[in-house]
């Protein structure tokens, strides 16, 4: 720990962004648009995610090996680090902030962990797929009620996992939901659950104000479609916006973005754009959604403005985009160039650069606002 | 500053409450569910309000008596004051954190400061009222855009004062608004701003998308009527619920909370209360939204569900509540009783208390989680 990094100081403004190849993390600071410093050790970090502490001082890191490192922001160190499983793919953090919960493809199944110690408080084996394996677990989200909510890939279930005794969790299940969930996402509200269907087209929708309801399915053009379009990327659901009461939607292998009204969730815009849609993140103030694409179109942003749901802005911050992530109150984008070596800072306004950080590969950008945000 | 106090630790979980008679906050853990500690020397904190800075470790206290006082929530100290003004009602921080902006009653307008020196930055003085001095200034709040919005109460103007260069700002007048406008909001998506008429019944709109468009007059029988209800306390439209795409408003005079469909600004329904509401406030999910009271009901809480826009439970959690502020996901609340001079912990689910806290007639309560919202 350095002098510098022992600093009295607010954790309202910072962030992390991941250099995957290297295992490493940049804690960032977004008033002074500055790296502060480094955290190695980290392992696989390619497709890593990260959630945060209540007091935003702590970056949970979910790595593809398994590896669950807490990250102290302010002394700039791992705090804890475990190997929690073989093959992992992300995880969240409770609604009171004590529970994180890790998805893992290898073995299949959900663990609970104590948000300070990363202590073990339960492990949720998933229920088998086709081949009798436990499913691989993916969608992982957090909800009201200290709740979380995923789906099994294999089994084809969304699961509600109650978790206020987190030692021994309830689990919901809600079984023939679509073949093959792929990824899901809890509205920013927390009301519903919206789970991707690899291998069948549409959208599983559970209101989680009404889980005896059941899972319905939503939206039965979504998807792949029957001329089976070459998919370079599946994009991330978990970028979606929903602004306005409008969930913007990365079509999947066409170049267009979808916008549904959740008051009934059905499709009422399609928004041409320059390529495959991956994340698709609406600015916290909703007049603008922001879009990345898949290859080869990843050199490019585009800018949509929600009102008139057209194109209004194609930006080129450098070669191969993989993440944007809005500071708090949506003034400015942090951009991610894998290829450049770069994270661009855009004021979302004047859509100019206002800064540029040197990072190696960077991949994902987390800022400690989400903390307070509900489905991140 | 204690020992205790110069601990490193994360921002994002911490929040004041006001202790009004004493001109003292406590700086309290909302994980903890603890005073960390007390800060002294704020002048007359009646209807004292509180903004944070990006980082979330200093709160800006606006008191009554023109004071504005920047608090280090980690040393336990004030950082700076100044007193600004003769007579002031609260103020805002703008969407990239920089500039402080202060509503002045006498002399009225608007003042810019910078929120790391509270170096005076702009001086906005209000246009005159019909006594030909200048207006007093309520219901200013921040806007994407680094901007601002308030409302002149006794020229019937509506101002948004562009903030980019905080040194020379620029002012947007909107004329013939409507009689008094007396406070007034920005919705947590930035895009409209609402002004309550003391004057006349009905609320001014502005499309801030829009401004071009004007000023619109919207909910013709809200306010006082033709009955001329006693009103024993003007409600806080600070307090207002938008949320799920419906606003919900305290009715004023009457036993009634108001939900208004935000589509098209209509009344779609009302929902009879335990008497005349002050705030009404949304859980962040939106499942609920909370009411307290003006006497002689002040002793009361009820909790509607947002869903079948009844009242689901009536709570007593002690004697003159004053305020309630949500966790940053909602989990619990925090109510202030200034007659029982304690602050309770609700839990939001169960509805039980989980925690008091002992407090000297504590009014307004504000967490750090306000730093990254809009409108606040």
């Amino acid at each position: 720990m350095s002098a510098a990094a022992a600093e009295l100081r607010g954790t309202g403004d910072l962030g992390v962004v991941i250099e995957r190849a290297a295992g490493r993390v940049q804690v960032v600071d977004t008033t002074a648009r500055t790296v502060l410093g480094t955290v190695e050790g980290l392992g696989d970090l390619s497709h890593a995610s990260v959630v945060y502490s209540r007091d935003g001082r702590y970056a949970y890191v979910f790595g593809r090996d398994g590896g669950l490192t807490k990250v102290d922001l302010l002394e700039r160190r791992i705090a804890r680090r475990v190997i929690q499983a073989g093959n992992s793919i992300g995880g969240a953090v409770s609604q009171d902030g004590r529970v994180i919960a890790a998805q893992n493809y290898t073995p299949g199944g959900v663990k609970l962990f104590d948000a300070v110690t990363l202590e073990l408080l339960a492990d949720i084996p998933a229920a088998p797929g086709p081949d009798g394996k436990p499913s691989k677990v993916v969608g992982l989200a957090d909800a009201p009620g200290r709740r979380f909510v995923a789906s099994l890939f294999d089994a084809g279930e969304i699961w509600v996992i109650d978790a206020r005794d987190p030692r021994s969790p309830k689990v919901e299940r809600f079984r023939d939901i679509g073949k093959q969930p792929y990824d899901g996402l809890v509205t920013p509200d927390g009301r519903w659950y919206l789970a991707g269907l690899f291998g069948e087209d549409g959208l599983a929708l559970l209101d989680l104000w009404h889980p005896e309801r059941g899972v319905k399915r939503i939206l039965p053009n979504y998807g792949k479609g029957e001329e089976k379009l070459p998919v370079y990327k599946m994009p991330h659901l978990r970028g979606w916006a929903v602004a306005g009461g409008y969930a913007w939607l990365p079509a999947i292998g066409r170049h267009e973005v979808l916008v549904v009204d959740t008051r009934d969730w059905r499709e009422v815009a399609r928004v041409p754009v320059a390529g495959q849609p991956v994340f698709v993140i609406a600015r916290p103030d909703a007049r603008q959604v922001w879009v990345n694409f898949a290859f080869p179109d990843n050199g490019r942003v585009q800018v949509i403005d929600a009102e008139t749901r057209a194109v209004a802005a194609t930006l080129e911050p450098g070669r191969a985009v993989l993440h944007m992530e809005f500071t708090p109150r949506g003034e400015e984008v942090w951009i991610s160039s894998r290829d450049d070596n770069r994270v661009v800072v855009v004021d979302t306004q004047t859509l100019k650069t206002v800064a540029t950080l040197a990072s190696d590969s960077p991949s994902g950008i987390f800022f400690t606002s989400r903390a307070a945000r509900t489905g991140f």
